[in-house]
C-alpha cells in the first residue's frame, strides 16, 4: 500500500524532542517529502510496526498523527507550489 | 478529483501573517484536517484558483506546498494516530 504521513507535534513540554523521535522514526520506514510529511509504499505489517514505535513518543493529547492510504502509488499524483524540498528528487 | 493539501510556511521574516492567509484561503477550497493539512473534493479549475491565490502569499524560496491528488476520493483511507483533531468530524 501507499502511505502518506503527516504529524503535528506540539512545541509544548518535550515537543522538540518528541520531533526529533519521530522523524527519525518515520525516515527508517518512509521518504520525507516536506518537513512533516512522509510518503512511501509500505506493507500493512510494517505501518502497524511504525504506529507501534510513534505511539512511544506521541502524546495523545498533544501530539497528532494522520494517515492517508492508498492501494496504488498510481492513484496519487504529487505536485509542490512554492519552493519544492522533494528529498526524493535527485537534482544536485 | 480529490486533493490533500500540506503546507510549510517558514516562520521567518512575515511568516505568521503569510501562514494565516495560506489557512484562510486554503479553508474557502478544502476541510481542515489537521493544522497545516487540509483536503477535499475540487474541480482542477478550482484547483488551479487556489493556487494562484496561494501564489500571492508563499514566498518561493522558504515556504512550501505539497498536493497529493487522486481521482477519487474512495481510493485514499485516512486514520489518526495520537490526538485526532479531525475538523470534518460531527462530535460535540
Amino acid at each position: 500500500m501507499y502511505v502518506i504521513l503527516v504529524y503535528d507535534i506540539s512545541t509544548e513540554g518535550n515537543g522538540a524532542k518528541v520531533l526529533r523521535h519521530v522523524f527519525k522514526t518515520s525516515k527508517k520506514y518512509l521518504t520525507n517529502v516536506q518537513k512533516s510529511v512522509f510518503e512511501g509504499e509500505i506493507t500493512p505489517a510494517l505501518l502497524e510496526q511504525l504506529r507501534l514505535e510513534l505511539n512511544q513518543f506521541i502524546r495523545s493529547d498533544l501530539d497528532s498523527v494522520v494517515v492517508f492510504s492508498s492501494r496504488q502509488e498510481k492513484w496519487l499524483e504529487k505536485s509542490f507550489w512554492g519552493m519544492e524540498d522533494d528529498k526524493t528528487s535527485n537534482f544536485f
